[in-house]
C-alpha cells in the first residue's frame, strides 16, 4: 500500500531510514518556509479552532478576490489545488480532454474518476519540452478539454502569453473547457502579466487553478483554488462535496499569506537568480538540464539509480521515470537555499564522478 | 451564495451581528474544547508544516488500527468525516440506497453526486424517532447501501445492538452494503461495546464511519476516517481522490487525540449527567423533547422562529426544519457546559414565555 510516485514522502524516508530527516529536493516548496506571519496566524489558528471552518471562505474570499479583481463568486477553495483538479473533473465531466506528457500526473487520476479519455500532447526534448504551436493542431473540434499547466510540472517551462491567447481562442471555438494550473505561477517575477487570468473576461471557459501550497510552503495545511468567469461554475465545484473541505487554520493562513507581499517578491528574485546558479551547475556535472522557469529543476542523468543513490546520502530528489513521456533517468529538484543546493551539487558529482572534488577550482 | 443549512457557522453570525461571538449550540462538538495535548500537537505541527502530509497517514493509521483491533490497511482517513462519505458515495456507488429520516444531509448530497436514487426510511415522533423493527421490512431484495448512524444526528437515538446485529445480517443477505456512521458514538460511556466495530470480521459489507472532529473539537482541523473488513475497499478509498486529504496539522492532532483516554471518559460521564438535567429543564420549558443518548437534543417548539428569535441574544440553535421528516418549529442544541446549558435555557424560557423568571424556584 505504501508506494507513492509523488515527492515529498518525508514518512516513507523516516521508516526507511529511521531518525533520519533528509535534505527534500523531491517537493517544489519556498525554499524560505513558511513566512512568520503566516506562522503567527496558523498558531493563533490553533487556539480559536474548535469550531468548524467557514464553508464559504468569506473573508479570505474576499480578501484574495480584490487582489486578483474578480469577485468572490468567482472564487472556489479546495483542500490544496489537488481537491480543486477532483471537483473540477467531477463537475465538468468531460469526455475526453488534452493533456500535456510530462505533466502533473493528477489531472490524469482525477480525470479517470469520471472515466474521461485522456489524450496527450507530447512534449519534445528537442524542443526543450517547450509547448509550441504544434499544440494548436491537436485542438480538435472533439476535444472537451485542456488541461495546462505554467511553469509545467516537470518540464519548468513557461508557455509564452502570445502563444497561450491562441491556444484559448481556440478552445473557445472548439467549445472546449481550458483549465489553467498556474500553482508555481507565483515563483515567476512577472506572476501578473503571465497568468490566465488578464484572459478570463474574453475566455469564459478558462478555469485558473493557483495554490498557496507551494509558494507559502503551506504543503501541509493544504490550500488552493481557482477561479473562473462563471459563478455557476463555483456554484457547481462547491455543491461537489462537502462543504467544510477547507479547514479553519488553512483559512486563516491564506489571509495572513496575501499580506506578505515582500516575501512573494523576494522569493521570485531569490529563485530566479540561484535557478540560473543551480542549473548551470548541474551541467557542469554532466547533466542534460531542461531550460524552466520554475522553482524546480528538470534534469537527465546516465544514471537511473542517481535518487536512490543520494538517499542514505540524505537527498531526496524526485524520481521522474513514472511521468508519462519520461522514464529512467530523469529527475527533478527543486531550487533550495544556495548552501542546500551546494549539498545536492556536491552529492551529485560524488555520485556520478565518484570523486569528492565538486567545485574545488568552482568555489574560488 | 451564503445560505447554509448546517450548525456552526459563526462566520455568517459575525456578518449579522459585527463584533459578537455567540454561544454556538448548533455545532455539536465537545463543550470542554481541544484537548491540551492536542492543541500542543497541533502548535508544533505548525512549526514542522512546511512539508507534505503523509499520503498514508502511516503513524495516526498504526495507532488507531491498534486501538480498534484493526489493520491499518483497514482503515482510510478522510478530511473530516464529510469527506469519507464523498469517496463512499463515489467507490461504492450503489444505484440505490435507504437512508434515515431526519438523518445527516450530507450522505444524501454526496449520493447524490453519483445518481444514486436516495430512498428514505420515515423515523416516527411517535416512537420518539427510534430504528425499530420496522426497518427490516423495507430491507427488500433491491437495496444496494443502507446509511445508518448512531446517536442518529438530530435524533440522538441509539440503535440497539441487538437490533443492530439483525440489519446488519438482512443488509449482507440483500447483498447490501452498510455504512455506520459513529461519528458521536465516543461521547457515548459504552461506545465500544455499541460500535459496528465487533461485528466487522462477521459482515464484510459494513463501514464504519468514525470522527475526531466532534469528540475532541476538531471541527477546524478536519479529521475523520472510516473502518471496514475489506483493504481493497479502503485502497479504493485512498485512489478516489488526491492523496494528500488529510493535513499534516490534522495527522498530528489525531496521533495526540489518542493519548487522551480520561479526556474522552470524563467527556462520555459529563455529557450523560447533563443531558438528563438539560432535557428535563427544556421538557420545563414548554418543549417536546426527543430521549436521545447523544451529545445533543432534539426537541419541538410550537415557536417557529426561536432560533431566530435567540440570534439577537448572542445563542445560536439549530434550525432543523430542513431536515427531512421534521419541519419548523424543530431545533438541535448541543450539550454544552452547565453554566452554558443554563443561559440557553434561561433565553429559551424568556422568549417562550416572555418573563425573567426561569429557574427563580429551581436553582434554589
Amino acid at each position: 500500500m505504501d508506494y507513492f510516485a509523488h515527492g515529498g514522502d518525508l514518512d516513507g524516508y523516516a521508516r526507511r531510514f529511521p531518525g533520519r530527516v533528509p535534505l527534500d529536493f523531491s517537493a517544489s516548496l519556498n525554499p524560505f518556509g513558511i513566512p512568520a506571519p503566516v506562522r503567527a496566524a496558523l498558531h493563533e489558528a490553533v487556539e480559536t479552532c474548535a469550531r468548524y471552518p467557514d464553508p464559504f471562505c468569506r473573508g479570505l474570499g474576499e480578501a484574495l478576490a480584490a487582489e486578483w479583481g474578480v469577485s468572490p463568486a468567482q472564487i472556489f477553495f479546495g483542500n490544496g489545488a489537488a481537491e480543486v483538479f477532483d471537483r473540477l473533473a467531477a463537475v465538468l465531466r468531460p469526455g475526453n480532454a488534452l493533456l500535456l506528457a510530462p505533466g502533473f500526473s493528477e489531472y490524469e487520476r482525477a480525470l479517470g474518476q469520471v472515466g474521461c479519455d485522456c489524450r496527450f500532447h507530447t512534449l519534445r526534448e528537442a524542443e526543450q519540452f517547450a509547448v509550441t504551436e504544434r499544440l494548436l493542431t491537436e485542438l480538435t473540434g472533439e476535444i472537451e478539454a485542456v488541461f495546462l499547466c505554467s511553469p509545467n510540472n516537470p518540464t519548468g517551462q513557461v508557455i509564452e502569453p502570445s502563444l497561450l491567447d491562441r491556444i484559448a481562442a481556440r478552445c473557445m471555438e472548439i467549445n472546449a473547457w481550458l483549465v489553467m494550473d498556474e500553482c508555481f505561477g507565483g515563483f515567476l517575477a512577472d506572476d501578473r502579466t503571465r497568468s490566465m487570468r488578464r484572459w478570463l473576461e474574453r475566455y469564459d471557459r478558462v478555469v485558473v487553478v493557483r495554490a498557496f501550497t507551494k509558494l507559502y510552503a503551506l504543503a501541509g495545511v493544504r490550500l488552493g483554488w481557482c477561479m473562473t468567469q462563471q459563478p455557476a461554475l463555483t456554484e457547481a465545484l462547491r455543491a461537489a462535496g462537502q462543504p467544510w473541505n477547507v479547514s479553519y487554520p488553512a483559512q486563516q493562513a491564506g489571509a495572513a499569506a496575501l499580506e506578505c507581499v515582500d516575501f512573494v517578491w523576494e522569493t521570485a528574485r531569490f529563485i530566479a537568480q540561484e535557478r540560473v546558479f543551480f542549473a548551470e551547475e548541474l551541467r557542469r556535472c554532466g547533466l542534460w538540464v531542461c531550460p524552466g522557469q520554475a522553482n524546480f529543476i528538470l534534469f537527465r542523468s546516465e544514471n537511473p539509480r542517481l535518487a536512490e543513490r543520494l538517499l542514505p546520502r540524505g537527498i531526496l530528489l524526485r524520481d521522474c521515470s513514472s511521468f508519462r513521456g519520461l522514464g529512467p533517468g530523469w529527475y527533478r529538484a527543486a531550487v533550495r537555499r544556495h548552501e542546500e543546493n551546494l549539498q545536492l551539487l556536491e552529492n551529485i558529482w560524488e555520485v556520478l564522478h565518484g570523486e569528492n572534488n565538486y567545485g574545488a577550482g568552482h568555489m574560488l
